[in-house]
């Protein structure tokens, strides 16, 4: 949505598109997913001309293009409101089947793919959907639970935990933070990251740290109960989408 | 889209959602294929509550489990802007295959499976799409071509054509109108009907005359070239969308 997920009059209709194109491809990597089609409606606002439209066909295309998923079907409408972008991604699941959020289990560690923080400054528009790093994960490892993470780290990993009837702690000194001058805060809740966080038990955690088959980053644990941040040996709640730093 | 496609003032969210899962659900009729699943996206305007949110579900999930078809993924979202609801339906096809828009042939008889004309008066929010009416015929008959009448028949016969590389004649008598004070070119423009469009040889033709597993009403011929009209036995040039009538 216009003015929502984006400002088309700042980024462009091409940027627009491979964005509404890449979350949903997103979604077919947090369950280890291949995604096979597309289905692509949008509304566009009737002061859009052609180039408008094609050039946000050549976003969302180009995005597809790269996982070689076609785009078999949709709807194209005009109306006096705002741009709307709706995107149906369909996936097959590989012979391991697909990874949950429900599977996380107390003793796993959690891992994370990529820096957190900061995604509005740009990278929410321009990430790479983690569809191969899911892939290869999946092969190497026996994924416990996974989300891609658009709420931000502490919201979904939240989700994780609540699915799986589990807690987690999360080390502060551990996030992988897109900028330096980063704060923790932004690397648990700006959002958008469209990263993967995962969990795996402690074979493959060892292994993972030993022997990555791409860049991961070890950045907590699941434990039994409570959603905790660990500040250089401070264990604090943590609230999803906003921890409060109690003093 | 609000106030295009319906005005969710004036005949609430539960028609509204009704009407948004119809509409697709006779994209699958239209290739007599079997619907078997629904992703349903919605973006409320801010200013929806949510009994507006469960009354516009209630509509979507009534239509949908009317034809057993599970509402297995989307998404919901508001913003400052317009109602829009979009909705993908997936579907099989039966061991007859798909029945598509390009197999009409010169000979052919065109049918409909219902009155035309009229629809903006209430139908086109409280139709049943055409689903068992598309599977009963692919049985019964080799379906040359099918559309599911959205445009109007003028427009959705064209199409038919153009892709089929055939002409047609329809007769102006022999078109069911849904009010005795329907006009012939309500019948053939107004739109949204949501009835059946399709054309089949001189044996199935006979057959669905003499014994028809439904009521359809023979309506015109497929022929070689020219899109005509035949009112009282004169045939004049129809256009696609708004036919002329030439004194």
């Amino acid at each position: 949505m216009d003015d929502v997920d984006f400002r088309v009059s700042e980024v462009g209709p091409w940027r627009v598109g491979r964005k509404a194109m890449a979350v949903n491809l997103s979604d077919i990597a947090a369950m280890a997913a291949v995604p096979t089609a597309a289905v692509v409606s949008v509304v566009l606002p009737k002061s859009c001309g052609q180039d408008f439209a094609q050039e946000l066909y050549r976003g969302l295309r180009e995005r597809a293009d790269e996982f070689q998923v076609p785009i078999v079907g949709g709807d194209t409408n005009s109306w006096a409101g705002g741009l709307v972008i709706t995107v149906t991604v369909l996936g097959e699941v590989t012979s391991r089947g697909p990874v949950l959020r429900s599977g996380a289990k107390v003793g796993d560690t959690i891992f994370v793919t990529g820096p957190l923080g900061g995604s509005l400054a740009g990278h929410h528009l321009d990430f790479v959907p983690r569809i191969r790093e899911a892939l290869l994960l999946h092969q190497h490892c026996d994924l416990h639970a996974m989300i891609d993470l658009s709420d931000g780290l502490s919201s979904d990993l939240h989700h994780i935990c609540q699915a799986s009837g589990v807690g987690a702690v999360l080390h502060a000194d551990a996030l992988p933070r897109r900028s330096n001058s980063g704060t923790i805060a932004a690397a648990l809740n700006d959002g958008e990251d469209f990263e993967l966080a995962f969990t795996v038990g402690p074979a493959d955690a060892e292994k993972l740290r030993q022997h990555p088959p791409l860049p991961v980053w070890p950045v907590g644990e699941i434990v039994a109960t409570g959603y905790w941040l660990d500040d250089q040996g401070h264990r604090q709640p943590m609230q999803p989408g906003g921890w409060v730093h109690e003093i």
